[in-house]
């Protein structure tokens, strides 16, 4: 398939490489790096049993420019930022057959390109990863990989179990899904908790949060369960011990939300909180840790900006 | 009376001096400032009608030393903190005739003393006011200054009123009450408040968390006021829009829990929030957002004496 890639920080270009890697003709759309991926492409540096690889995209355009081809997929992976109009991004690119595929954190985070592009086929992804741009085209990838793909609202097209199969073929594991809501809802769950608590805690890692807001991360993470369940999406009860095991096994862990915070970038406040507490109130459910989290956050970042 | 100040911060030095003016015989036990009080006393400055002063206390001590005199009152006017034994503290000086008063923030902030001191009797206060220590010996008064005085857990002692009688002498308002109880809970729905959001949003003051965070502080209020009815204090209703409608009309204001934190300063979070928190476990009431706040301000003062 030609696929454009619409974002080359570290998400976009280690997922853009496997679908290189996989058989595709990949084209990027980089903003800040174009000029050095245009010139050298992307490296990327594994701390897994991937190694390291460099990915020299078949196109490397910026903002305005036009592409040679018409898109299959094209697969945005930006954060979900109220400073980013992403139908203004993806829009350009659009044919009349193009997939617009989305591989990022938060729930509800469709229905804004879906109302946009009606009539167009919706890719949902999630990526489960440690990995950060350490230069201009270069990513570091820490650990894990593994994606979700699947339609929005529902179902698994050919373009989707296309996308996964290039991605496995590249070595990495890539679960396709009927139910891709449902399984953003289950992010959302370990999302919606650790990533505000590692900022409000005054800059908290995994472990210190697991210490510190037992109660706190219990609750919250009850709560969005319900939440998901009052939108149609319930999720198996074992999931909150299994997250709270989990991330216990894990090394001492920074939220991207404690990253982006650290360095004054904008946080994704809405798509991973704002978008679980309207989700609440529309079907109304009780959620008031999470409510003061989020509310929390909003006012924190508000701070964060004028402080800049 | 004679009367025993303990703590010369701004508190114990504004109202001692009061009481000094009111024509009772006031010693003060000073701790950082010892040296410079016992030797030229303690400076007020009002920005109120009440103008400047000087106060001499009859006498000054620190720790370790003792008292001329048996006191009839000790007036314990430190913040209520983890790091400090307060009956340590007093000990020394409580005679069989001392009745210990408190002027302080929080709830259920005598128990440990009536504990220690079974058969003293307990006057509990609460002082309403902004007054700095601006360098050692210097006190400046920027706005307000009534407390509310009564004994605990209820009631109203000679000694009592001659207190209040005093501070009224000296010009500032006292009111008594015979359920003082009450008043801190009141009280408390103001400071379980606004003093941890102003940390947790970030740095914020009264106005701008009135501005951001409108719905997290009516909840917390309401959830304060359930709790105070749970425990046998049920509150105005109105109370919480008074409150709200106060703080708007009052200048920008830091709270105290704002600039202790920004000072590097413990916090007085288990006196206002974590003893409201278990007063609503011991009778079941929910509180859900101030559970949230309560945890995440244990969490961010930890991760505050760490970084120190």
């Amino acid at each position: 398939m030609n696929i454009l890639i619409i974002g080359a920080g570290a998400i976009g270009s280690f997922y853009g490489s496997l679908l290189a890697k996989g058989g595709h003709h990949v084209a990027v759309l980089a903003r800040s790096d174009y000029e050095m991926i245009k010139q050298h492409g992307i490296h990327i540096i594994s701390d897994t049993a991937l190694g390291h690889w460099h990915f020299m995209p078949a196109e490397v355009i910026k903002d305005q420019d036009s592409l040679s081809f018409e898109p299959d997929v094209i697969l945005l992976c930006t954060k979900v930022l109220k400073s980013l109009d992403r139908v203004a991004l993806i829009r350009p690119f659009v044919g009349s057959n193009t997939a617009i595929g989305l591989l990022c954190n938060g729930v509800d985070v469709e229905d804004s390109i879906q109302a946009a592009f009606k009539t167009h086929e919706i890719i949902s992804g999630l990526a489960f990863i440690c990995v950060t741009r350490t230069q201009p085209g270069t990513i570091w990838h820490q650990a894990y990989g593994h994606v979700a793909l699947g339609n929005y609202p529902y179902g698994l097209s050919d373009k989707t179990v296309l996308l996964a199969e290039a991605i496995e073929r590249a070595g990495v594991k890539a679960l396709t899904t009927e139910n891709i809501v449902s399984a953003r809802w289950r992010k959302c769950v370990w999302n919606a908790v650790f990533n505000p608590l590692s900022v409000l805690g005054g800059g908290l890692n995994t472990q210190e949060m697991l210490v510190a807001l037992d109660p706190i991360i219990r609750a919250i993470m009850t709560e969005v369960m319900m939440i998901a369940e009052g939108v149609g999406h319930p999720l198996d009860p074992c999931i909150l011990e299994e997250q709270i095991e989990g991330t216990l096994k894990m090394p001492p862990y920074k939220t991207s939300m404690l990253l982006d915070y650290e360095s004054g970038h904008e946080m994704e406040i809405e798509a991973i909180l704002g978008n679980a507490v309207r989700a609440a109130q529309r079907v109304g459910v009780a959620h008031p840790h999470l409510e003061t989290v989020y509310h929390l956050m909003t006012a924190k970042a508000k701070r964060s900006r004028e402080n800049q």
